[in-house]
């Protein structure tokens, strides 16, 4: 059987790939990035186990890269985000940023929460 | 070569499918369905040619649907849609709601702006 | 009331806007791009209206662009479509592909079945 | 520092995760629910460290409860999933299948691989 940690760890991944998948493409500019920021975090924190949902989009990036119409489509390249799973008496703690170019998922921590 | 109508027309039905298939399966609870509203008209405005977009979750019937964690992966069940278009002197209108159980994407009008 | 020639070409737009954000993001490679091709054009074959879908997937572009795991999310830059719309006795088309770096939906013809 | 049984639970999580969040939604018949099972398949063996992704759709459940137009559209009632993860020398194994009338994303085992 899985142990309490490596549960933990199975539910940030979940988030990850959840609020990743959900929203990459969403059209996005420097004024709409503060709703949609809002609107993924509270997005999943509703998911089981999820304690803290963190998510900052980057809008002076996007203003940088935005085509004619002012926007771009959400990629990983825009997002930094830390996730904190609760689970029993564990906590797992991932986050999302930048590294060589690409956008890493990363699991930081299980504690004893 | 397609009228100035058909194109406005063509441009509805993008913001659309859009919306639907950005956002379908979104997990929101009722506490969360005023973010997600926001965040799905201002992306959606980011598009060309949208002049105005209404988005209307339906916080009560989530919370009736809702599993033991509070949520719902987010469907056509739970939405009004109404969109505008802009293009040249066309105007598109189109709506998403319930029709017999199922949601039905419908073009309302198309008028000289 | 619309036209049955806008409602063919609001029945294109939302194919496009569907197949679109349905599937951008999808994680694809040069080995799974035509199984990507496949399951996209029968699924949104299935939509009301729809009487012919064509993807293709551009594996080279895909392996030149690709990661050291060796895939990319797909984006537009990736594909050209067309989709053709029977609405009674009209007949809507439309294509998306890349223009100036952008990839750019527009609606082709409408016709007379 | 996190443990690579640990590492591979997440890498795990974050497969499910994307996989549901990216194809939920998608318009399935009985028809094309093959090459869809495909697509997933191969798309998210893309990932790192995915050794094995395995997707079944339910042609028949989807056949019953089609509406008019012969679809529904895919939710996690018509998929069981199974995914194997292999981070260095550890196996992470997990599933999602119907519990109580709810998908549910499980972590089966950790392994020594």
């Amino acid at each position: 059987m899985p142990t309490d940690a490596e549960i933990a760890a199975f539910e940030a991944g979940i988030k990850f790939g959840a609020l990743y998948h959900q929203f990459a493409g969403t059209p996005v500019s420097r004024e709409s990035a503060d709703s949609l920021e809002i609107a993924i975090e509270e997005s999943i924190a509703n998911q089981p186990h999820a304690s803290d949902v963190s998510v900052a989009i980057d809008g002076e990036r996007i203003a940088r890269d935005a085509d004619d119409h002012g926007y771009v489509e959400l990629t990983g390249e825009y997002m930094d985000v830390a996730v904190s799973i609760e689970y029993d008496d564990r906590e797992a703690r991932a986050e999302m940023s930048m590294v060589d170019g690409y956008p890493l998922m990363q699991l930081v921590s299980v504690t004893q929460g």
